[in-house]
């Protein structure tokens, strides 16, 4: 699995230690700890799952002691079972202690992300969809939360408001229409921007399709009517235009929906309603 | 209910606009939607739950446009019902589509935890105990998620590693045992800096209340040990040490622990495990 | 033309500000130019060209002077004669030359790049070709030069690594052929990334072709080579793939590239060697 | 040739790799080149000139992979024919792609810088005038450009509005005259800042020579009134006054002013009209 | 003595660096010095005291160098006696020379801090109280000059207005009294947060302890008028309530105001008013 | 006095409100002060001086609340007597008391060195010598450390190492000799750099003297010497050199010093061992 550039996600590192050391730094562990007292301590999964967050655990504990380490043995992507051993630290036993929080506080929420986007990816398995997720994710984690949801065999979105034009219903309205949004999406962009389309019926599914948009977003069709939208652009493009479906997404309808043959099906919980996944520092 | 200081949390409003501005803005609104068009929208709860979130939100549109308005109508702290209006905000129609997705993802996360711990709080209506939350907080969030926990009731732990000290295990052994912690942690700090010890058993309990730490934390007792170390405490200390339940604490356990008399529970799932607030931008 | 979000830019010009401002500020007004007095001077060119970087200019004074004004005449993406004014600016003195040399170095840069283009536009009338700029960006001013193209009448290429993949000599090689490239392309990325491959001979292409990348880039190409490349395109994808013309691209050879049938042409020159556009502050 | 302190262009560095990373990083790499494949490749100019930029460009390397390394064959401020090796680089093939652009931006662009001014000092040869720069940098490459200047054999003029004062027409304007701005200079700051006024007759500069200010500059002189300026100047004062020459200047021009006998001659092109100094990343 | 984490000092030292090196770094080593020289010298106290401020000064030398190196004989919290010899510094000359005026910066003030603080300490020898110090710190420091005052033998009092409750007058009159005051703060904070109120009298004091405050804080009593209140005070609450001596504190006064009896003295002057401690850079 | 330009001091006012405002803010005026409570307070003066930092206290309270107001009395550069009303500010009353503290730390340490300053210029009264600064500024405050030297009638000597060249004995050494430093030191830099070194000896300032450099320090030396120094530069070079004093500078010895017709005194305790200036937020 691909690891992300540092600079997509340093910062973010570099501000979780400032709010948890603040102005005066691991205070119990100065007091109680003698200063060359080593550790070493075993990060182990409570429950089971896809394990993502190592690289900003990892560089949260170097920022602290270049001298500490982690040994990964489950790296982001893997599956892990309930006790499994994910990585091992070793190091001077105050920087663990400094770092132990910001670790799990970004390997819990990571692999929360990666784990639930597992759970639908199996829950559809067998069809041609794939699990995409959205913009709701958490501010400030961007990066790191797309990482987690490839982690846990899903695809991204958009990564922004400025990397694919997607007209939604207010810009339909505001343009005068589903032609005279696609038309003017094409003459505002580079020859290497896509443009989804979102439509709420087959009637504006058909407008939109004639103008070959990158992707159309089927937006709370039922199956019913969504199997019918994907019969008819098939017919009318073959693969050419990706058939996304969205809204209603949850692991109880989301196998019925791939079902219906489109292509990629977006679920905006991946990255704003995923439990915390279990994980702790134990001795080994 | 107070207000945060912008400081707190201006860096991240400014990081999760960048994140999904990156390099060129809304390009579909810039395509779609003619550059003097104006528009309200109103902010709408489709769930039922408390409002956390709006500072972040509120300045995410004026750092947008500071022409654009977001006007209050239920703030920081007050319950929702589902079609409630939160908030309207008006202004050039490119601004609001631009600042959507980011104000929604403050507020659904930060009313998500509210909305949490409100129902914590519910469920221990009548007892002495306070819901509290922990340092399991989303990175880059910290500030802001204490004040959604404030917001839906709750009270707050450590703010950091700096604020107080909390005597661990680990701490324990480095120490030398519960007594040597708790000294090395008095002669370390200066008179303002409470000291908090965790223990997991009656016995550690004993050897520490004789120095009265600020706080005892019953770490994983079940309720009926529970029961007997309060009353214990009680007899021995009366409400001079402030005793915390921690470990195994959700909705169904919380009220039971409330009852054995312990004056804060605390409850890492308020941060790390609550589910977004569905809330979303409508016509009026 | 559409404005950037301030949010791509502010950084780079409180850097420009900081950096001619020192530790000291502007010590010659300060010395010389009593505080209270006031001016009026305008922007006028003394070249013709196309205007762009007014953005950066007004947040540069407002920066310095909130209450000092820049009203616009001939906006971003205007064409000027020589002598034609661009812009009038007022205010306390002091303040106006503090930020003249800053305004003048965005406004020149940009302008230059905008004028350019132009001509690289213009050269082309007639044809279907577009005109592209290339990541040869200054450091730091990305955002601002690609806007400038726009602003001369061209078109965006990728803004970065990470907006849409971009298959060279090397991926093809690493990855064991152009047909193992694109499959691990497709492999790798979500529905909304464009994939692009650059070819150096029309054996590579045909073997790209069959795999419908978004773009194929003709490298090299002389134009007896490359208007073959394009009927044989053509002839199989219709308009289903853009062809991008790339290499020794000036404004002699342009016309005749852009007559093979392109769609695009890349221009490195646009952004990295394009000279400052001259443009003064003078007395009205 | 001295090196630049790295706090002075380590930020420039940061933005350029996060502006071309984006969220995602090298998404070509990630897909294409297997992630231990290791490489070598040479930096080689495709133009003859003068080498700047190496340390911006070394940096970028070592902030992506600190396990890559450049080898430095011709370092800043050497001459280079085309076809000659400037560096080496090794290391991880992914590492070296994701710095390949940003390095080339920098040196290309500071190259350009000083290949230009080597081609003013040479044009000077045999007469005492040094080439000097203005503030007409690029926004955030200050720093850079004037070790460029350096690299190509000039010298720098100042380096922002607070290292030295600089009395222009408006400063005399609202100083009340050329005698009263000088005055107003000498009170107003510490006895290490220079003071130098740009005269647009040999009248002002009589007027302005008696108080011996550090620099006078001849603005928008023709050469034979030039000549007489400095024979004036030489007669009154010797070389205790340094005579600079100020527009109109290029390489057709500047031999014959500097044959009039001043010191130094500013040129704005060399840092905002500089092209691009060619070179690329080539397999050995 | 405990170190403070690098990230609640790092800020401030590559501002301080930054300030140093301004656009162009020390042009004076860079003129004199080749380039390959090495130096050897002595950091070496010219007068007696209490050394602080190690950590940043060895930080600054490695962000100018990693190479450089600092070898530490008296740590901070040392005592030290004038011509004591505190560290060595070796390495490259012109890094040293850099890194000079800042290394001695920050050594002096803190250093100067610790000095006054053991000062005040050992002018109360033998008594029960502590010096602690107050917010009156400089501007970006603050987290160094606490560290200053422990290693000068002194304990913190708040870090700032976050980390406990500090009850003034303006807060009692806003409240409408001590008693609404306090009860105010008990119901607005968690259980880790401290409450300390200032009483000007007797009587305000009276009413205060019986709500026990954490600390109360006598503010401005003569020590007459301090020793009542100390017997009122332990007669009522034992050691339950830190009784805390603000005002009119220096070095004369300090000794009486300790026989009172109070816990702590805060003296504003440890952090604004230190002067400065006299160490340089020697040859061995 | 001429005003510094925000961006010289607007970093550290940030920084200063961050580290007082925390994770929390003021929640002692958040539970005491009703929220919409307002107030007008006087800052008085406690002491006799001159007032310096009104521009950073300014920002300060413009950064918490932009409806506060802070009307300035007497303005930075202004003599004020014991109880002098130097400002007043009013607005909201949480929001006074949260920028009190960090406005006090500005004036307080900046009117300290401008009292300082004003205390040294007026004990050389009718000498021609002027008493200038260091570089032994507190991290990060050197802009405005700067500005206070200014507002007490002190001048400024370097900025930083980059805007003048300053020769000492270690550059002396490593050039090999005095000559050599002066050759290398012209060779090296452009012509509005000024040079200046320091001299331990009258055999050095002899050999140093005929060079011309813009300034030569006599360091440490007594008055009987420098008073022989002096007669012979002024024979040699009259006011062509600028003769700077050094070292042994304090309150007592300083006239004599500027007796001996040096040009700057230089201070080093201006900014390094200043008292705080004594001033406080009243009712009116």
């Amino acid at each position: 699995m691909s690891k992300l550039p540092i600079s997509t996600f340093e910062n973010i590192v570099k501000i979780a230690l400032n709010e948890d050391f603040g102005r005066a730094g691991d205070i119990s562990a100065m007091a109680c700890i003698p200063p060359k007292n080593t550790a070493t301590w075993v990060m182990r999964a409570r429950d089971e799952g896809v394990i993502s967050g190592l690289q900003p655990a990892l560089l949260a504990l170097e920022l602290i002691d270049k001298n500490a380490r982690l040994e990964i043995l489950l790296d982001d992507g893997e599956r892990v079972k309930k006790g499994d051993i994910v990585a091992k630290v070793s190091g001077n036993a105050r920087s663990l202690l400094m770092a132990e929080r910001t670790m799990l506080n970004f390997i819990g929420r990571m692999s929360g992300i990666a784990t639930l986007t597992a759970k639908f990816v199996s829950e559809i398995y067998g069809t041609n969809a794939k699990i995409t997720d959205t913009r709701k994710t958490t501010p400030g984690l961007r990066a790191l939360e797309k990482q987690a949801v490839r982690n846990g065999g899903g695809t991204n979105h958009r990564f922004g408001l400025d990397d694919a034009i997607l007209i939604k219903d207010n810009h339909i309205a505001a343009a005068g229409g589903v032609e005279a949004a696609l038309l003017a999406a094409k003459a505002n962009v580079g020859h290497l921007v896509p443009i989804e389309i979102e439509v709420d019926s087959i009637e504006q599914m058909k407008i939109a399709m004639v103008h070959f948009p990158s992707v159309i977003m089927l937006d709370n069709f039922d199956t019913i009517r969504m199997a019918q939208a994907v019969k008819i652009l098939r017919d009318f493009a073959g693969n050419r235009i990706i058939i996304e479906a969205s809204g209603g997404v949850n692991l109880k309808t989301v196998r019925e929906i791939a079902q219906t043959g489109v292509d990629v099906i977006s679920v905006g919980a991946l990255t704003h309603s995923a439990p915390n996944f279990d994980i702790g520092l134990d001795s080994e």
